[in-house]
């Protein structure tokens, strides 16, 4: 079994303003997926947090979103294909700038918010994404959703050699075609920190889930996203890594 | 007689709005002091004004600034040291990643507006903007402004390890100090184009001045600031290059 | 016939950058919509542009927008309803705040580029619009497009109380329905003044137009909208207000 | 004794992020500066902010800042006095549409931070807030900070017919000329919260207080700052209303 990458949002503060408990959960992660100004994370936000990654031996992903401050990036927002690769390759240069004043490199792309998933419903904005990933660096990986089949998405990332780093949910329950069941319906979200461990074990190991409705289904990850919002939250990542590393242990 | 490079800010379009006459003045400079988002210039624009620079085989610089568009970066802001280095690393990776998706890279840095003129005044300034370019990548020059005396910036520079580029100005009177004469007095910006030209080549030759007192002023200068606004800036620039050309040619 | 009212986007200057003849077209528009700092006009340009209209005589419209200064506000975005209300209050009462200052108030809402082409789209939208305007006060009116069928539109007002102003456009080809046709199309934007000016004076006399299906089209229009953008669309704005002017001569 | 009025810095959140306390302190207040986007407040927070001042019977103060988001309007910028006027009346309107729709209405003005600081240090930027107030609406009073001598700023006051409240703190020691001891310096912020009721009651009662250096001082408050920021903090400005109501009760 290859390693199962943790990854978490982080770095979205912003000003004065505070969120997520970044230093508390960053010796428990792998990657780092660090806001790049346009919906969080100012630039000595930015600074700190690269800090923290380097010191943690975390890897700087570079968390671009759409440029909305009030919205926290979260709203759909109609860019040109050209427009999006501009703000891309201006925020991962940003946070790349930050990384190498610290000897640092940012090493992998993860859209945020909308601009996530908007690259997940529409393939021309996953182009968009591929295209402005491959010019900038083609070694850096793009983090994506896994879902059911991630045959589609897996050939443009051929297309534009780029490696892809499917992401999978350890706290979210799926539908059979392996899309997050929407938060608006009951069970959309575990709560219970036993089910979220198993469910992160579950993908680690490579064996299937169970559906929404009931039916197997397999994902398969590269990484999983873990959150840092508060202290519970926190608790759950330690307890997966805690898990995670008992399980790859020989 | 070294070569004095010519230098002009350039990509100071934001949006919908246009400014400054980019391409017909491209071709006749070294340098082109590129806006980096935060008084002017968003990815789009920086994305066509690094392609119309590297068409063009002029060198990029950044050219960043304080967080103030409404006030075109033109007005004092107090930053901490350390603010200040972060908004620079910020900016001017910004700018790197919109060259390396062209395979350009930025070559040296020149702050803008407030943030030069802070710089100039203050040397705790100067020393803050040292350090985000030494830290960022040492091989990069500094652009700063040529006085009578450069010793102490010189000092500064290399305490450093940053390349200091002086610039002068054709086209504005200097007091005895080598300062600009304030633009709220009779005299201060040239306008006829015979004197403009004039200073260029007397600045480029290495000889003396005269200070608005009278007084003989001899500025060490490696670049010459020129401004692409309108159609008779970009003569007096297309002019200043010729007379440049004629006299460095053996 | 009643008198059919020239309205013009106006004050879309921002900061240091310049956009349209707002002192040229001024003296002949009935109805200024000043941009509100959204998608362009900083407070000091909506200062001078209230203050050029107060001085003309000329009714000020709010012209709110999405907050995208970069896309001009023209780029969709995903405003909840009430997200929507709350952007338009803020909106109309900073450039009401600007008019109080100088003995003026805002007399109507004209929404701006995407926010009007969604709530023309989208009922839900025009339905926040309208509950925006009448919580705000109930007397100013509501710009929004004539189309063959407006309906649909004024049961929408007459349900919120609030007035509506349909406006047409002389210089804009129309389909059957009464909808813009589609810039990328041919013969879209007229540019013959002549034309235009009859198309104007067709509007104002409650004429048939000519749809592109050479279908007959009655647009119940209010306003015009015309163009202050350059020197030739002044002067159709110019030769449109004479030609009205005549018209409606006894 | 006149009464002593509570106010509190209040809507300090923005988009995504939450600061403050604002539902816990509200009960315990009679104004609420509420910030107006500039430095913090998206017109949503705003409208949430004004409706709980509103439920609780509060008045409502607008909060105006220097643009300046990052620095959460700390920083001191170079204004000029125009532009200062500009944005009070931008920041001061906004807030008042917000206050409309719900039927309420901005009732006084209270600048935030480095334009605070700036209006204190500077008679000239005093005069421009003055201005301002005075133009928007004569009956608006404008807050600023009580010292020993409040006679300066009075007939600067008198001067615009604007009604003058001086501020007063409980948590902080004043030096001799009444100006607050820098916080760099020990025994600038009082922790203790018998402390802070007792000199809350003796600017209440008009008594002296005791000066860094030991001299008494006499403040003429018309208000006094608390703070909402953490339950500490609320507890304070509870118990800070409950010996105001006793002291006051006859």
């Amino acid at each position: 079994m290859s390693r199962l990458l943790l990854n978490c949002d982080i770095g979205e503060s912003f000003g004065n303003w505070t969120m997520g408990l970044d230093a508390e959960v960053m010796p428990f992660i792998d990657c780092a997926n660090i806001a790049c100004g346009f919906h969080a994370g100012d630039p000595s936000i930015m600074r700190k947090t690269v800090s923290l990654a380097l010191s943690n031996g975390v890897q700087i992903g570079a968390h671009p979103a759409y440029q909305d401050l009030v919205g926290f990036g979260r709203r759909s927002m109609a860019y040109a294909a050209q427009e999006l690769q501009d703000i891309l390759h201006y925020q991962i240069g940003a946070l790349d700038g930050l990384c190498r004043a610290q000897g640092g490199r940012v090493s992998y792309v993860k859209p945020h918010g909308a601009m996530y998933n908007d690259m997940m419903a529409n393939p021309a904005q996953l182009r968009a994404v591929l295209q402005a990933v491959a010019s900038y660096d083609k070694t850096l990986p793009l983090m994506l959703m896994a879902t059911r089949d991630n045959s589609a998405a897996q050939r443009l990332g051929d297309e534009y050699g780029v490696t892809l780093w499917f992401e999978a949910f350890a706290d979210r329950a799926y539908d059979s075609a392996g899309m997050l069941v929407s938060r608006q319906l009951a069970g959309a979200v575990h709560h219970d920190p036993e089910k979220i461990i198993e469910q992160a074990l579950t993908i680690a190991r490579g064996d299937n889930l169970t559906a929404s409705d009931g039916s197997a289904l397999h994902l398969q990850a590269n990484t999983l996203c873990v959150h840092g919002d508060n202290a519970s939250s926190v608790a759950a990542v330690r307890r997966i890594r805690e898990a995670l590393d008992q399980q790859s242990a020989p």
